[in-house]
């Protein structure tokens, strides 16, 4: 079993560790099984196969297996990640969280509905003595105190929601890794709850507890390493500003990654809403965040360059934003962030 | 019974309305009997009277009724704003919510603990076909959309918590209708919603729904008259600046005003964060106001000026701000607000 957690985050990531079945129901398109394909992009070796439905339309590439075969090939617990349109778990589902629960997984789901809704899955648990976790449902939490902790911190933030901020943290996290650095990621959505082993649902929180939860995802840590914490949304979204002002608080970053996805028309659902310029955006994140961390910097940027035609766009997008921001800017996906590693080993070297 | 609720808010209203009688239980100073405080202050025609236990310590100078002498008075709704040191209602407040319940009154409770949580209440009030109502349990709501909404908004944001910012919107409220301008106080907090007879409790919804919340207490109005939204927390407090951003962003305010106590050593609660400037923290609510109202001005200061050893003393302490922000400043205490008025019927002419 992977190391996955800090000694806070140590209780809850024991009940529901991996290995993981992820289980795509009867999910109608790829875009329905985003957390199972999240966890399988990012946390391969935890993932020893998939179960489908009859009517499922998507796969990850992984082997079938059914509920039997999946405890033979060592799952401790079953990953739900799809929902049907209403967001809950039709019988069908149920029944299958009932036949995993005897075969002896824990079940982990990041639906909105709770698990423990269910009597027939709380009857299965309780007679097969595993354990049900809601992704979706917060730890108890205290208000945040913005005092100085110890240890490194980096948060990605963005200019909207959906521009690929976990995408951009989780290889961040590779790439110091890689190069010998402890670095963990901080998760703070369900699908990055999973990949992280812990996490807390920061859009889920009581409002008074949103800098809180960013403080208790990412503690006083003393042996060097980074915290690389999980961003949501946007200053600039008026739907969700306020988490993610809360969670930059929390964070107490001292470094931070803008994410952006160039091309874009308007902010995620609101067609009356423009995107922010980079320059704005940046500033007005590392002016929040001075408030509990003075210091804060920005290292670099992630550009999402899926919409252009060819390497050579893509190329040219982010030297542009280079040129404008100062800052290395490099899409994950097509080339790795190397180039803002780098940048954050550089400015952080003692 | 007086006028109490938009379009929007008429139905919980109607519930839990006035006339009241306030419940002190054995409130042991006058901080523990803030709600009924500010209830009996704003809304003193709606206050019938007053019931203590045997323990009390405090009292609103409203006469002292049992349950029935109340009901006889003409309550309708029995507000319970004291709990004791948990937050919770012991043994006798139960006892005393059941009487009530049983002499015919509806209960309304700004508790932390639910009334529902408590079966003999429930059973109190079904038997009686009677009403319960949580003010900390928001209604259900959705994600702020952003978009520009018809009618005049006034929010009060502050340097810090509390700072006056209910007592402010109140007090403009007031100043506005005796000059004959429609003008309603919007709750964000449970003594403002029993003063409002309607609102939400904006720092106990879910972190995605803060902007929502706010865009559902001051829905599009015609009329021409202003809604008055009231503030809650700082941009500059790191545990509840994400409260206070969503609000700024689903008020869609035309016009802030800056509540400040000058004086105070530090952030609520926070020896280690100085309170901000004014300059630099009303610049930063314009900035953050922006993004849903970019015509947002700023109409004045109001000054908490109780820490003050006189009158002329107070003076000076508005004189330099208004000096040092170039809008009138006014301490709603001791000098109402009525320059403040006059700034926003100046500058809101048309």
């Amino acid at each position: 079993m992977p190391s996955i957690a800090s000694p806070a985050q140590a209780a809850p990531a024991s009940r529901w560790a991996p290995p993981y079945l992820l289980y795509l129901g009867n999910a109608p398109d790829h875009l329905a099984a985003k957390t199972a394909r999240g966890l399988a992009h990012w946390r391969p070796q935890w993932c020893v196969g998939q179960f489908r439905g009859s009517d499922c339309r998507t796969t990850l590439d992984l082997p079938d297996l059914d509920f039997g075969q999946a405890v033979e090939a060592g799952a401790n617990t079953m990953i739900v990640g799809v929902a049907n349109a209403g967001g809950v778990m039709d019988a069908e589902a149920v029944e299958h969280v009932v036949q995993a629960l005897d075969a002896g997984m824990n079940i982990a789901s990041g639906l909105h509905e709770r698990l423990a809704s269910h009597p027939r899955i709380v009857a299965a648990a309780e007679r097969n003595g595993r354990f049900l976790f809601d992704a979706r449902q917060p730890p108890p939490l205290a208000v945040g105190n913005g005092r100085r902790r110890a240890g490194r911190r980096l948060l990605a933030v963005g200019t909207d929601c959906s521009v690929g901020k976990m995408y951009t943290t989780l290889a961040i996290e590779r790439e110091l890794r890689a190069r010998g650095v402890r670095a963990d990621f901080r998760a703070t959505g369900q699908t990055g709850i999973f990949i992280a082993g812990a996490g807390v649902p920061i859009d889920a929180v009581v409002a008074d507890f949103i800098s809180g939860a960013a403080e208790w995802i990412s503690p006083a840590r003393e042996d060097g390493g980074w915290d690389l914490v999980e961003g949501q949304g946007s200053l600039f979204h008026p739907s969700y500003a306020g988490v993610s002002l809360g969670l930059l608080h929390g964070a107490q970053a001292d470094a931070l990654v803008l994410c952006h996805e160039p091309g874009r028309a308007h902010m995620r659902g609101l067609p009356h809403y423009p995107v922010p310029d980079l320059v704005t955006c940046l500033e007005a994140n590392l002016q929040a965040a001075r408030l509990t961390s003075p210091e804060v910097i920005a290292v670099g940027v992630a550009a999402n360059t899926s919409r252009a035609e060819s390497a050579d766009a893509a190329a040219r997008i982010c030297a542009e934003i280079e040129d404008a921001l100062g800052l290395p800017c490099q899409d994950p996906v097509r080339m790795g962030v190397a180039r803002i590693a780098d940048r954050l080993q550089s400015c952080f070297a003692n």
